[in-house]
């Protein structure tokens, strides 16, 4: 099964694709797409559709997961991210219906064993698990392979975290 | 000019569509996006990209103007319409950059001429503008339809209200 694993911001959109058999990972690719600051919000969020779009038609994934946002105090941050997660949704959906989502405290339970293991923990455990040379950078790449892994291990109880 | 409001929302978009010389507005058509509330988020999301994207080619706007959002104390709800509004906000910004946001205030004081007019008055003041025997339903059509009178009257102001 291939997954894409998406970590959404409007900046930086990390994502991370990976083959599994649940048990053993496969690296297919790492990287982030990329908006400049300076650009207008609707121009970013164009990019970020288009940005998905062609990871879709590229890996063809079976399942997308995403991290889940928390709200930061930052209500501006907040929506603007907001829209950009609307922006990789619409796209992953419309090529599928298995779309998934995971709190970053499941994705360092599931990665590292502990839910509340530090950002070096869990990017040390995506080197080993996807047996990668380096860190996967930026952190945000990381981030979406975690979430990639994260659903790979899910196995049956991935309904649970299924995008309603 | 043709001006196409958008009252984003998850449960249900209102839309307005009017044309303008900036002192005269002519009613086209409102109406609203609904999608079901049992059905999951990507396929509501992808029912409101694709229907905006629908007013797009049928209306063919020149500029689009947003209600901005003001986060509730229920932060799903927020995430939730955030999303909905980055589907509408990518859909719309494949056709054109003149993309607006109008605070509720901002529409209140341009429809009424007083910020603080309750939701009856504004309705009314819509009805009035646009020639309208009835006012229009539901609510969100209604405040679709106010959004875009707003941009209208913004002449030339209304470059502070862009989407940056």
């Amino acid at each position: 099964m291939i997954i894409l694993g998406i970590d959404p911001g409007i900046a930086i959109m990390g994502y991370g694709v990976i083959e599994s058999d649940g048990n053993r990972h496969r690296l297919i690719q790492y990287g982030a797409l990329t908006t400049a600051a300076h650009t207008p919000t609707p121009s970013r969020l164009r990019a970020i559709f288009t940005g998905v779009n062609q990871l879709m038609d590229m890996f063809m994934p079976d399942d997308v997961a995403f991290e889940e946002l928390f709200f930061s105090k930052n209500v501006t941050t907040g929506m603007a991210v907001s829209a950009a997660r609307g922006a990789a949704l619409v796209a992953a959906a419309q090529r599928t219906e298995n779309l998934y989502e995971y709190t970053p405290m499941q994705i360092k339970q599931a990665v590292t064993g502990y839910g509340k293991a530090d950002k070096h923990q869990v990017q040390n455990m995506v080197k080993l698990l996807l047996n990668m040379r380096e860190i996967a950078k930026p952190d945000d790449a990381a981030d979406a392979l975690a979430v990639a892994i994260t659903h790979a291990n899910s196995a049956n109880m991935k309904n649970l975290y299924k995008i309603q």
